[in-house]
């Protein structure tokens, strides 16, 4: 189903991760869940130009050690296994080696090199993996299995839905896809989240190009989402690019580069957009956009702190327009705002006008805000810089949720 | 009733911030609110050397910046207004006026000069201030009512009760007391609050030293403290001292300067911790101390880190002793620690050691959880430098609170 064009990207609402040519992808339950999925793998054809963004937390999980690793010696990944339930973080030396044969061991099911696996784990942290029934997953492991929903399912936590989508675009004149997956619904911050992502395209593209793109694409995306300010040990996007469509490899200097840009960021700010709306209790898509900033880094900084106040985010939930929580938070956001030129509008309706109230209808303010997609957005009229950051109402769902993951 | 007594400082529970000699409050209800008080002074004999500190939002209400220009103008103040409510935040330059002239008609009911008033709002933001209600509350004032719980029953919003406390020491041989109150319940963070706290001693302190003394016991305290996240527009501290006991002033070259010290910084701590203590839907204290740290500012970064974390705020909630919350939230605070030495206790009970977990029961942590104040303690192992934070659990009432705030 194509659901809009933007720039020559169609959008394939319904893609999958496995949309662009030679890609497949499986998940099993091997029994880390009670009856969920939990294990699931990508697999390309050929090895694939790969790069990868991470967590800025200090306690990076031992997975990610090993997938940088990997991407590291050879620039290059053929599959990326993963499980959900225990993220095998804070889990020191005996995580790391668990993490080592878990690649191997994968890697060899496979056919394919060490070097050419990325592994990913998320879920419970502090807890060492159970080796035998990860092995049972990687035993499962089928590389050509069409099964995207499968890997979708798996690699979940507390969301409640799958998330995936694809694109394309003409590049050389020949029509290449991206597709993409994603979880994360709780521990979800700018700065990157419980979250994993994975990108997978059939252009050829310059892995070094491709690793710039990402970093771009995720500081854009990924991290301008929050659900609870958390940033997780295990946050990770991974990109790979199999060149199937025999295109001339893509870089800054392509032709097509803007088009395959456009695109790449569309498949991005898609995933996020779904993770924030899937946070957890959430019943609401918030997005902030700020304009008129004196800087990119300003506008970042102010939508990044009104999304993410609390008090935001509960008056979101209870459709109560109380423009000065806003105002409040693009107050704290410590960018160098001037209180007198501030407007705000919750969608198309002004509710501040140079820092003082606009003359509004509370009543429609409450209708706007009963919607479940909700923009706020914030002009500081200080220059041309603009932002835009996505997350989700607060909600006694929120605190249900997390008050009893574990017992 | 005198509870404890810790470096010849004597602290009185049910003292007031009248406690100290020649100063009086009182509080009335004027009709900004519907029955409760709404309106309340604090009235010393003599003019007071005057300090205070005031939020670092950019947003900073019209009342500071009147208080400030008082006591820029002459370093003493003798009486405080405020009117709960309306925060007069938001407000432009009608907001301005108003608080000017709610100092002028003060000063001018209570018989004093507009540069001795200091004046304070808190509650709605971007709201006019109804004058004449206000002029109301002005009428009533009575500078030598003896109503100290009147007037903590004034300041309040959204809290559930008053909070007031004092201490006594030792100055040139003669009983000094501070006396304090405060309220604030939600938008409470680091770098000040919805908060505002009131300090009177009858002790002579020079008019420099008290406002360092200030500043340094609001780094180690007021602003240690965090509700949900969000500092607001009106964060207050203001200290008088209005040197009733006759003795030499006190700076740091006084040989009392330590005890006076002590006091100063006991009174801040425990009103920190009542404003934590009744966050809005809060059922727990929780205290977070961060040890062993590389710095003082890096002990502070991780202990705020931890106390401000959602995930960590519900698992205290739900009795969770999900240790992983914490150490994830020492990962994310940006300050350089090494996983593989952490140490975290719930109470006496270690739950990691090393970065790892501890062998403990869970069954003993949800106990000590269950608590009504709880303490979580960091133990980095990097230096000596210290630093605790206060705050309370995240519950279904905080969202009940904050979803229906207006409406």
């Amino acid at each position: 189903m194509i659901v809009s064009q933007k720039a020559n990207v169609t959008v394939i609402e319904t893609g999958h991760v496995t949309s662009a040519e030679g890609f497949y992808a499986g998940g099993v339950h091997c029994g880390l869940r009670r009856k969920k999925l939990d294990f699931g793998w990508i697999y390309s054809d050929v090895p694939a130009a790969a790069a990868g963004v991470y967590t800025q937390n200090t306690f990076q999980a031992a997975p990610l050690k090993v997938t940088q690793d990997s991407i590291a010696s050879s620039g290059k990944i053929q599959a990326i296994v993963t499980n959900s339930a225990n993220a095998n973080a804070c889990t020191g030396k005996i995580g790391m080696e668990n993490a080592e044969i878990m690649r191997s061991q994968a890697a060899g099911q496979m056919g394919i090199e060490p070097k050419h696996t990325a592994i990913l784990s998320t879920g419970l942290i502090g807890v060492q993996l159970p080796m035998a029934t990860i092995e049972k997953g990687i035993q499962s492991i089928n590389v050509h299995a069409d099964e995207p929903e499968s890997f979708e399912q798996a690699i979940l936590t507390t969301d409640t839905v799958t998330k995936h989508t694809a694109v394309q675009t003409e590049v050389d004149g020949k029509t290449i896809t991206i597709g993409g997956a994603a979880k994360g619904s709780g521990m979800i911050h700018p700065n990157m989240a419980t979250m994993l992502a994975y990108m997978t395209t059939d252009a050829a593209v310059d892995q070094a190009a491709l690793h710039r793109l990402l970093k771009e694409a995720t500081d854009h995306t990924y991290n301008m989402i929050t659900v609870d300010g958390d940033s997780s040990t295990n946050d990770t996007v991974l990109a790979l690019a199999n060149g199937k469509q025999g295109n001339t490899a893509l870089d800054e200097s392509h032709p097509d580069w803007d088009s395959f840009k456009a695109a790449f960021f569309l498949v991005s700010e898609l995933l996020a957009k779904k993770i924030a709306r899937d946070g957890e209790g959430a019943t609401k898509l918030i997005e902030v956009s700020v304009t008129g900033a004196a800087s990119s880094t300003s506008a970042r900084r102010v939508a990044k702190a009104v999304i993410s106040s609390n008090l935001v985010k509960t008056a979101v939930y209870g459709a109560d327009p109380n423009w000065g929580r806003v105002v409040c938070a693009v107050g704290y956001s410590e960018e160098p705002v001037d209180p007198d030129t501030v407007d705000v509008y919750l969608g198309d309706i002004q509710v501040v006008e140079d820092g003082l109230p606009s003359d509004f209808s509370e009543a429609e303010g409450t209708a706007y805000l009963e919607q479940e997609q909700v923009k706020v957005i914030v002009d500081l009229k200080q220059g041309e810089a603009e932002a835009t950051a996505w997350g989700c109402d607060l909600t006694y769902d929120y605190v249900k949720i997390n008050a009893s993951y574990r017992t």
